[in-house]
Parts: C-alpha cells; structure tokens; sequence
C-alpha cells in the first residue's frame, strides 16, 4: 500500500509538472501514471496471460511511455478468484478475469464470459458490440464498481478429459468432473459432482482416480498439462463454454478521473486484445490437437442423448434463476432472443460455406 | 495539391511550435498532423464506410485531437478502385479498401480480402495476427510502397440475387452475373459472363433482363437496393468470399515519418475497428434476411454440384496462375496449407457445437 500511494503522488506530480511549462493540450491531458493489472490466469497459459501483456504494451506505445501497466499472474499480488473483488476495493486499477468465476456472488455475471448453450464467440462480439450486450452487462458491473469491456475470447472449448467412456446420459451419474460455476450446476442435475481443484493437483487426482474427469480450455492449453496420459477421451464440445469471453475490469473511480485520450486508449487497445487472443487460439488449436491426437488422445463427441438431456437441465436451471431474480430474467431473456435470431443467420452463408469446405477437405484425403 | 501541401506546412509548423517550449517527451513525439484516408466504399455502405470513420475517431480521440484523419466516401476525391493507386502516390496518406479490388493489377493481392474456398473470417485473423499472413502480404504490398493493416471483415457473404433458379451447373452457361476479379475468372471457366457495373445501374439492368444476376455483400447491405423485386431467388455461400477482409492502407513513406506512438494507434485502432465491423455485420444481418424473406426473397443453397464443379473451376485456376508466378505459388500454398490444417479443428468444438445448438432451435420451432 506505501509503493501504490507512493506511486499516486508521483504521478499527481507529473501532472502538474507537464501544466506548468505552458505544455500544449495533449500533453496536459496525458498525466505519467502507474498502474497495476492483476490476471486471473497464470504465466503458463501464455495466450490468456500474454493478452493482459499485449494490452499493457499497446498502451505503454500509444501514450509514448506515459500510461504503463504492470501485469500480474494469477496469485502474485491478487488470488485468481479474488480479481473482480481487488478492482471493486481499488487494490488494484485493473484486472483480466472471466466474470462466470464469480457465480458465487451472481450468475449473472456469466452471460459476460459464456452461459450453457449460449452465443459463439462472433455471436458474443456482436451482442456486445453492436447489440444490448455492452449496455446490459456494464450495468451488472456497476455494483461492483468496475467499468468493464470485453478483451479476449477462447472460441468453442473443449468438454474435457475423462477416464472413460461417456456412452449414455446414466454414465454421468456420479461422475467426479473438475469444473464449477454455471456448468458444475447444470451437470449436477444430471448427477455428475462437480469438484473444485487448483490445477497442480489435476494429473495426480486423476492419476489416482479420485477425479473421473476434468474439464480445462482447448487443445493449445490443455497439452501442457499431459493429461492425454490418464484420461485419454477427449470429448466435445464443452457446450457450457461456446465462445468463453474474458474482460477487462476497470476500477470505476480510477476510470472517471482519467483524460478522455487514455479512456479512448482503453476501449481500443481492449477491442484489439480481443480480437488477437481469439486469433491467437485459432490458431495454436489445430496444431495442437494434432500433436495431442498423436500423444494417444481419443476424439469423441459428446453423444446426442448426452447433449439434449443437457439442453434440457440447462433450460430447467435458467427458469429457476429466471424466477428468483427478475434481473437476472432480464439479461438472460436479451441474450437468448439474441441468439435464438442469430443461430439461423449463422446457418445460412457461414454454415453452409464453413459445411462444404469441410466436406471438399474430407474427400481429398 | 495546393491544399494538400498547405496541410503538410502546417503540421510540420504545429511540430515545430511545440519543440520549442521544452514541453514533456510525449507532446515533442506527437506532432499535429491532418491526414486524409480515401475509402472504398460509398456512404450508403455504412457499416464499410463507418469502419473508416470510426477508425478515425478512434485516432482522434486516442491523441487527444492531434492526428486527425479526414474520410472521404468512394469518388469524392479518389475513384473507388483507384485508391491503392492513390495511396502508392502519396495523393492521399490513407485508403481502406478490399484488395481483390486489385485482381487485375496482381491476383497475389486477393489473398488479402477473399479468394474462393478460402479461409472464413476467424481463421483468416488466425493467418493474419498469429500465423504467416501479416508477413506475407506485407512483402506484397511492398511494391505498391504501401504498409497494409487488415480492418474489418464481412463475414461469409451471400451468393447474390438470381432472376431465374440455378438448378444444374449447366444453367450457369451464358449466365450474365454481375461480379469481377477472382470470382469472374473461376465462374467463366464455367460459362458464366462477368459483368462490370456501377452499383447504380444494377437494379434497372436486372429489371430489363439484360443482367440475370448480380452478388453483392450480405442481408444488411443488400437491403438497401431493392434487388428482391426483380431477381428474388437469393443464393447462398458467397463460396468466392467465406471471410472477405477489408485492408487500411498507409504510404509507407509518410508511414515511416510518423513517431512511434502514432503507429502504435494505427496498429491498435485497426484491430479494433477489425472485430468492431464483423460484429456489426453479425449483428444486422440476421434481421435484414428476415426482412428480405418478408419482402419475398426466397432463400437457396447452390446446389451441390454447383459447388463441387466450381471448386474444381477455382482449382484449375490456381494451378494456372501458380504455374505462372512462383509468388503467387508461395502465398497460395501457405494460405491454402493454413486452410487445410485450420479446416478439422473447427469442425470439432465450433462446429459440433454450432450445429447442435442450431439443431435444437429448429426442433423448438
């Protein structure tokens, strides 16, 4: 807390160092300042990490070294759940989390990050963007303090690693499956125990049995944890996480007394993040899943049966939710008319072009 | 020119005024500049030409009103196909335009909007932003002393609006279809007759039948002409643009004059406005289809051997036309090998996932 208040003045100081030489508008406008960004990922996963760095260095060149970040790996100065909770209390000014690990505080912070069944990751850009997303879920945010905006996605994940087959809806039952938040409720109306576990202690619990399955991201993240070694069914797709969106959180406060330059920084450099990060897994999964193919892992979709009573436990959750809070019916009730009219649209020119090329590449092999 | 050149002393004048007030690094870094950026495309398409505008904005605002960008619609100062050629020039700094525009200066420059059976939108940012796409059009565009950023996309597009149904490929013979560049070349191989005509004259040339087709963009766009009332059978994949980007384009000459901070916003603001235009388009075109069937479009997927001889068609021509230049065969087979290895990954989680989701909104109907 001295180094954070230490810096606060020193940035107060250059501003009004830059307003005494007579300095044109600009540089008026564009205090030094010092501030910190805690993520919720680790260095390890380098894409999801590597986005907040991204960030913080389009920044640091736009404003010429004025504006800088100091990003901070999951647990370095903040716990990987505890992110939306620093920037709330201005512990620190900015953080890079997924707001469905908070659906302890409200589910309906997921339709930030991705709901069951819910929108792709274009379909997401396009309710945010151009849609009521970015209206409805910074009024979400506002509780919490946060000025938030969408600064990464992960595309389709996968359904994860399990020890054996999921043949039938009944092989769910009892199944001890690493995951949490809206998923780890809906599988728990099918039977599955969802399990909470820091991800050092995955491989061993399924090693020895103790977990079933686990799900994590996709092939590029997944690889390095081996898991192919002992859960060698990897199934998809991870239907609770159709296009999975991170965000940036912004602290309120912090955020009005900025210059409108840096404001404009932020929107953009976020748009820009947002983009390469979804790029950047497009495209590391296909080799990836290559290289985990060859590794011993066994492709497997996630069978009908299995996805329909999925569908249908989802529906049963957000009818509940959607009767106990009416702003939670709100925002759920905007986000699926979003993309029950998208879906067909999506069919039509992608779909159908998207389904051909694919065909064409089969039956050349 | 006079005007042009009156601009450029008062920049530099502006640069000057403020060296000589000792002001801070950053204000002696960020001169006052007054650009202009000539687009493409009219006012009418406003989510093309607003990607420019927005783009400017965003400069404006990032630099807190000192590099300012005027745009300028297709032909108020630069005829809409002439833009490369004005920016090689130096007569404008900027252009925002599709490169397959150029087909007929190089065919190599398609690779940067769409060629048929290429990659779709994301996989297109994948080849771009984290694969060999950035480098290898920055070479190509190296002749015309051009630095390219890509800046949107459209997304698939539509195959276009058809007087009479094409039900077997040999309808396509004679077919007088307005299109040009690559398309024109892969669809004469299979009789078709490419047509060039301003978008003006489009609608009373279907109406009178000397024109029996026409493909534009997509629902949103097409919208605003009419052609349901005279050509109303609305085919679909645009197969010759499954992800049509759109390019910024710089003088790499005034380019490499700017300080580092300003092409840093050039950078960060292109990727913004990238996924800002895709959403747009995502988000308008699912309600313009449906207002298109309303006003009695009647939706087709070419049929499959359609598709099949024209993929055949497209790949004679990129035989011919590696045969020919061993540069196009270099680009041509990174891309195409970026497409081949990019294809079975978003078959397995988005595409499972899309066509499940799709699958249980047309049983809920």
């Amino acid at each position: 807390m001295q180094r954070r208040s230490f810096l606060k003045k020193a940035s107060l100081g250059a501003v009004a160092g830059t307003a005494t030489v007579a300095a044109p508008v600009f540089a008026q406008d564009a205090p030094t300042l010092n501030w910190r960004l805690a993520s919720s990922f680790p260095k390890v996963l380098d894409t999801l990490f590597g986005a907040s760095e991204q960030f913080a260095k389009q920044i640091s060149d736009m404003s010429g070294g004025k504006f800088n970040i100091r990003t901070f790996p999951a647990g370095e100065i903040v716990p990987p759940l505890a992110v939306l909770d620093a920037v709330q209390k201005n512990t620190i000014e900015m953080g890079h989390s997924p707001a469905y690990y908070y659906f302890g505080k409200d589910p309906i912070l997921c339709f930030d990050t991705a709901v069951p069944f819910g929108l792709n990751a274009r379909q997401m850009n396009g309710w945010m963007y151009d849609g009521d997303g970015m209206k409805l879920m910074r009024d979400v945010f506002k509780a919490y303090d946060v000025v938030n905006f969408p600064m990464g996605n992960t595309g389709c994940q996968m359904g994860g690693w399990f020890r054996n087959e999921i043949k039938t809806v009944a092989d769910l039952k009892g199944l001890k499956f690493r995951t949490a938040g809206f998923a780890g409720e809906v599988l728990s109306r099918l039977g599955v125990v969802p399990q909470q576990l820091a991800a050092g202690d995955i491989y061993p619990a399924l090693e020895k049995g103790t977990l079933d399955a686990v799900e994590f991201v996709g092939p590029y993240d997944d690889q390095k944890f081996g898991f192919a070694k002992v859960a060698k069914h990897y199934y998809y797709p991870g239907w609770w996480e159709g296009g999975a969106q991170v965000s940036l959180y912004v602290n309120a406060g912090e955020y009005q007394k900025l210059p409108e330059s840096y404001k404009a920084m932020i929107d953009v450099a976020s748009r820009s993040t947002n983009v390469t990060l979804l790029a950047r897994y497009d495209n590391r999964n296909a080799a990836a899943l290559k290289n985990l193919i060859g590794q011993g892992a066994v492709l497997h979709q996630f069978p009908r049966p299995v996805l329909e009573a999925s569908w249908d436990a989802a529906t049963l959750v957000y009818a509940e939710m959607s009767a106990k809070d009416p702003k939670f019916k709100a925002v759920h009730d905007n986000y699926m008319g979003y993309r029950d009219a998208q879906v067909p649209w999506f069919r039509v020119a992608e779909g159908s072009y998207d389904g051909f090329v694919s065909s064409m590449l089969q039956k050349k092999k």
